[in-house]
């Protein structure tokens, strides 16, 4: 390569993404007016020929959400679950490639399971957010197993999941329960128990400076406008706690509120 | 006793109650014109001085209520307790005489209990009004026992009972659950239940065209008002659920509200 | 009709029943000498055809069975049911007709709802026998549910129900309750419960001079002989409660053997 | 220090414990022939002045045992309490010095409370032993608060336990939970579930190698022998779970059966 002796080079590295193209490097050399400092520069040059691609690479990792639940967030990745909707959601908006979803629910879990678990199904697969939506079998449990988990358990275990997660640098959001009955004048049995839980994830939320997904308080309003027969199930979930299809994209919608936040 | 011949009497006797005079009993005779006629007028007459005092008595007598329920009723007949400070209610609008007050209550008891035990602890002491105030512990128990009470039973039982307190011509007041826990924002544990099982037995007390003292929504609109921290006791109870000196004070209330008009 | 002045009549009725003739009725008239005697006797013979045929009635009337319990018995008159096979048993040993089977369980009752319901499904259909076979919920729903059995509500509800059937002059046996898993190390979870409220039922059994079909202690024996690996199922029963085919086979023979002496 | 110009040393230091001497660590020094070796040698000589008695210091150090528990293991340093009971038996056997015995028992504990004070309560203390005495409240609280503890979660924290002590190089020995009721022929409520989770106890001992300390087997075989009314407390607790003084001596013994070999 026959280069004249002095001049200096401007690179500019673009990044193409949803057909945008936005400056992402951009490189003015020095005067070059020596022939080491030349050849210096075009090693550096051609280094970069192998550290770009990476870089690229690395911005168009989409960002990757794990749902960590119970049977909800299970049914979530079915045909019309939450989570289908939500990728659905993406595709419409172009936002396809931006996320990767993926759910990790797992029928009958409480904050317990999730502790156990969180290793092998959330850190070993390095996600760069979580959204946690537990609460409803640690209160359930309690009459139909006599194994439901105490107030004090519930928010320490919780608070050992966050504490794991942050060491990680992983964007969490917390999800409220949401019903098991969907009466509206509070008569479902377990109201008392999934109130005060809302209310304890809630103050999670706040004490760790982390979004929250109120899904307990969303179902209650939606229920107070489109059930005017406190009904307990049909609204929002097939049985009073598993969502149907109005459900899931009520969820859908609600966690992609704050999802594409974060 | 010399009598002319042609006369008639013209009798009235008249209850003296709480210093007011109302005629009881008139009876004015026919023209009596004849000795025997008299003679017979004067053994009804004679008769009439032992009966008219046994009517009197009857008269007198108070109206006997059964308080029929758990721990809380239990408590209530203890120095300070909600019938005995009726009882003290009654004294200083001076109808103490007009009412017997007659706490039956056990404690754990739920409404399979009063069922088994109506015969001998109301049945056989033949009240005139008996208030039933019972639902706390056949919602309790379902968490400390594993005893609690299944919806459909308890209404079934109810029913039973009502019926045979019906049959035996008594009169008949039901009270809903007041609380299990204190909090207004319906995150005590038993709130659903609670909800629930006030809302049958207002229905039963409509169905059944029954007085009732809704003590739950009582306690709900004072703790409204006086409970601003949302603190679980010590606003109408000592311990989510037994009742403090306001609390027996404000049961007394709102039972005699309903009482002095049955 | 002409008869001779002087004679005496025999008149014997049998039964035929199953095949076999046994007298049922045997009548030697005095001799009869006069025409008023003869037509005395006549007329009760007349009277006679038409109560006789009543008697046979009520001879050839089976005895009336009343398996009264919970989904164990509901399933009892499902094709392969124990009260299907106790009618195939009864059939084989020609005893078709002498006993009628009413299976009258519904799944989830404890002996509260057996209470509410002898009335209409017992009392009503005027039974012979009644055989009682209830508990697996009343331990079961304390875990399940929360709205098990309280011991002692449990003694004191059998009793009333005991109290009725023996009013009405039914003749009734008891069941204990088989088991809640098969493990014969009393480590399924209710063992401890089924134990004390088995005996209790022995208890009764005693106490009020009934016979006792003791399944508990009956599958206990069976399962120690051939349940050699202490599994959970599948020796007697099909989900550690309802039965199998062996299982269904084994209550049939169980019952049949009290209630044959019954 | 005049020395001669040729000589060697022998060093022999003792311990002395419980009266006994026994060599700990002997010292023959070559011949020494220079006046540099045997400076050398003295300097060394100089500075075991000061490192032997913290040898000897950590040679007496007792070994520290860490009673790990709920509420039995609470009152176990109480007055009369079992680990109370175990140091007077080892002062008895002058064995006092060699042992410290600290009680890490709270009220209502369960596995998953274990689990979460480990750190604080167990390993910042560092132990040589810990005795885990746990599994009372996991049965108990499914009935009394809705709240016990699944059997399969029982046993992944249990080994988390584990994991972490033997990670530490602390040995440990593992309890069966005793009783709740002393009924022998397996008809207390929690009989099931307290023989279950026994033998998954004995399962993880087993499985990780680690001594046992079956108290389930011990309480049950000596109620057999001294409870012939079958009566379900008095025997060796006071009500039914927690313990009398011959249980508190019972439970030292078979504790310090196995420890001394530890």
């Amino acid at each position: 390569m026959n280069l004249p002796s002095k001049y200096h080079f401007k690179i500019t590295i673009s990044v193409l993404s949803s057909g945008r193209e936005s400056p992402y490097f951009t490189l003015m050399s020095n005067k070059i007016n020596s022939k080491s400092k030349m050849k210096r520069f075009l090693r550096y040059l051609k280094l970069s020929f192998f550290t770009i691609p990476l870089l690229a690479a690395q911005q168009d990792k989409p960002i990757r959400v794990i749902f960590f639940g119970d049977s909800i967030t299970q049914a979530g990745v079915r045909p019309g679950g939450y989570i289908v909707k939500m990728g659905e959601m993406l595709e419409k908006q172009g936002l396809k490639d931006k996320y990767e979803l993926i759910g990790a629910g797992i029928g009958g879990n409480k904050i317990y399971d999730l502790y156990l678990r969180m290793e092998d199904d959330v850190l070993a697969k390095k996600p760069d957010v979580v959204i946690i939506y537990i609460g409803v079998n640690d209160v359930w449990h309690k009459a139909s197993h006599g194994t439901g988990t105490d107030p004090d358990k519930f928010v320490k275990f919780y608070e050992a999941i966050l504490k794991k997660l942050q060491a990680a640098n992983i964007r969490v959001a917390l999800c409220t329960p949401a019903a098991i009955g969907e009466r509206t004048d509070f008569s479902n049995q377990q109201d008392g128990d999934l109130n005060q839980y809302s209310q304890m994830i809630r103050n999670l939320a706040k004490k760790n400076g982390l979004p929250l997904i109120d899904l307990r308080k969303a179902f209650l309003d939606y229920n107070l406008k489109n059930n005017p027969n406190n009904d307990e199930k049909n609204i929002l979930t097939t049985d009073r706690v598993h969502l149907n299809e109005v459900g899931n994209q009520f969820v859908a919608d609600e966690m992609w509120r704050i999802l594409k936040g974060m």
